[in-house]
């Protein structure tokens, strides 16, 4: 069988979507913000929501969707600009008339179809600006604006973040494509992040549910951990098996489950490249941990540590920062065995921390290093055999400048 | 019983307490780096530590040196510049001999005194250097030299933080006194907190240590969360007797509790009005929880939300992003029965969010307080009768100057 390819798509890709997007004034600066996602068959549905306690508008229609409806899916429609959230009953009903206006122009009923919005919390929906930009997203659906879709999600996002691959499988090939957006220092104050995704391959819904959250774990939950999550973060996965090909057997579920993490890695490492403000890109490996959890904490707490990352915003290579940050996560383990490594990629790691303590390393190739615009810290813990990956953003005078000033 | 009477004074006010200070070389800008408080009695001693599981060589030692002698403590040596952590046997050893020479200066034995180091990680005490601070510093004690020692305690802190407080007890009267450094973003990535507090009362150790852990946790536990404190964070609190007044009866256990906790709660205040880069000081209280330690949990995430941060630096009334990080704090609540009010000291404030969704407040009259030097926010989760009220401040431009070249 062959091998995957990314070819250049987007969310509509795949057989049978299509996607219409239009401008109606929801933004300050202007330009697309709502976008359609269109299936001509009926989808399979999969999702991930935010475990924020304050949850959006649209993340409880979308839970109510699914919980009915997981089966018969036909679309999804997002805006940007207005997050719907803390908008009370209110902002659920303007949910629902606007799930029921889009259900019109796609002449399928309201519980076929997903409703997501990002943008400022605590506003409500202006209707008549939504029921006018479903009218102009609708009479512009095409095959072709999977990239349209893209930009119209945006928030303080720079650029459209999309991707497709093709998956050969027995019998022919399918398509994985999708879209994203994010914002804000994604984690752990991420702005909404938002994903669609969408395939041609023939999946059950059940099936379908355990392929996303598999895929999330590793990706889009590794620059956004468990419960540190916006009101208004989602993922969605819409399988309409327009290609008529199903994963018959072994080979077929493992490549289909290695793209869709792939897609999901793709779309997830995009989001923290566009990280508000963010001059770098960081990986952090925490290994050598009991358990993989414990490996997240550590990575997670000095993925977020501010002095680690202003550390990182000015190339400075300060260690004990990441030490310091390590040992406040709320896993034991014992200092004299930690070992600490920063390199970028392609490069060969430069031993920082032994045992606890600093090696005899230059400091002008610690510098060199922390100067890069990629840079990848490994830590290990010497107590066990898990690890773990997180993904960050340095913390820059650009990152206080958006956020100060984003809503006023 | 006369009222308490806070009197300008520092570590050094209590009778019998002196200090000296020296400037040897550890600061890389010059200036009191070594500070030695000594008391001509025997003292009782009560410590608090940091909970990092990275500590710096003087914690271990002190801990070592509180567990063997909680009531014969003669003084402190404290050094700013180099933190002593991460420096492995080389360091432990280096804090021994500072515990060493200091003792032969000041004619005690060397587990009669405690070690403090704040400064940069990795670096090994110049031992040599050390030796001659230690000689300046002894023969430059004086009661009048707390303030020296407030001084050469300071790493990027802006100014000295000291406070003394007269007591009136049944039969006369005993001084609390104390200096404190702190600097970072306080919480949750202080850099070192150090707090040295003195008083002429006499009380037995156990009873001490009671004490200060009652005061500790309203106070400097608000700014610095359990679990989230630094490799070198201590409080020292050293009662010599001098005044020969003990707490006899329950009034004056009260009163002196009271104090203690007020000396510790202007200490803590101070630490975080001088916060690196802070341009305003944040009260949030959270109430309505089900228990304290869900209150603090709630209140702690607001305050350390880069997004909330970054807001109340641009004066803006971002409310949403207070809403966002309450609900990714991990405690469970009904996003419908919150309410959030803002406010400044003096003020009524001003009602944002009633039952989880805005009121109609005035914008003009919002961005007015959030422009206040001073600001108080009140979030209520209407589950219950537990409150906690957190210190903060504003993440500003300033903030990533001073962390992004701290180092090198």
């Amino acid at each position: 069988m062959a091998h995957e390819t990314m070819i250049n798509g987007s969310v509509t890709s795949p057989i049978g979507f299509s996607a219409g997007a239009a401008a109606c004034g929801l933004k300050k600066a202007g330009g697309l913000d709502l976008a359609l996602l269109y299936s001509e068959r009926d989808c399979t549905a999969a999702a991930v929501f935010t475990r924020n306690q304050v949850v959006a508008a649209p993340v409880i229609l979308d839970r109510e969707t699914l919980a009915a409806n997981h089966s018969r899916i036909r679309g999804i429609v997002a805006n940007a600009g207005i997050a719907n959230a803390c908008t009370g009953e209110q902002g659920l009903l303007a949910a629902r008339q606007t799930q029921q206006a889009a259900a019109e122009h796609l002449s399928c009923r309201p519980e076929q179809l997903f409703v997501l919005s990002t943008g400022v919390i605590g506003v409500q929906l202006p209707m008549a600006k939504i029921r006018e930009g479903l009218r102009l997203a609708s009479s512009d659906l095409a095959g072709s604006n999977g990239p349209k879709a893209a930009q119209a999600i945006m928030t303080t996002d720079t650029r459209p973040k999309q991707i497709a691959v093709q998956v050969p499988l027995a019998g022919g090939q399918v398509i994985i494509g999708g879209i994203a957006k994010g914002s804000g220092m994604i984690h752990p104050d991420m702005a909404t992040m938002l994903a669609i995704i969408t395939t041609d391959a023939l999946i059950p819904a059940g099936l379908l549910q355990e392929l996303l959250v598999e895929a999330i774990e590793p990706t889009f939950n590794c620059i956004s951990v468990d419960g540190d999550t916006s009101t208004n973060d989602t993922v969605l996965l819409l399988a309409n098996g327009a290609s008529r090909l199903s994963l018959v057997d072994k080979e077929s579920l493992d490549r289909f489950s290695e793209v869709l993490r792939q897609v999901c890695s793709e779309l997830a490492r995009m989001i923290v490249l566009d990280g508000e403000g963010a001059s770098k890109f960081v990986e952090i490996l925490v290994s050598g941990a009991r358990t993989r959890g414990e490996a997240k904490a550590v990575a997670a707490t000095i993925a977020t540590s501010p002095l680690v990352k202003t550390a990182l915003a000015g190339n400075d290579p300060n260690w004990g920062r990441i030490m310091m940050a390590a040992g406040r996560a709320g896993v034991p383990f014992d200092q004299n065995g930690v070992g600490l490594w920063a390199g970028y990629p392609g490069s060969s790691p430069l031993s920082l921390v032994i045992g606890g303590t600093p090696t005899d390393y230059a400091e002008a190739e610690a510098v060199a290093i922390f100067s890069r615009p990629e840079i990848n810290l490994h830590l290990d813990l010497g107590q066990g055999s898990a690890e773990a990956t997180m993904w960050t953003t340095d913390l820059t005078h650009e990152y206080v400048s958006i956020n100060g000033d984003y809503r006023t």
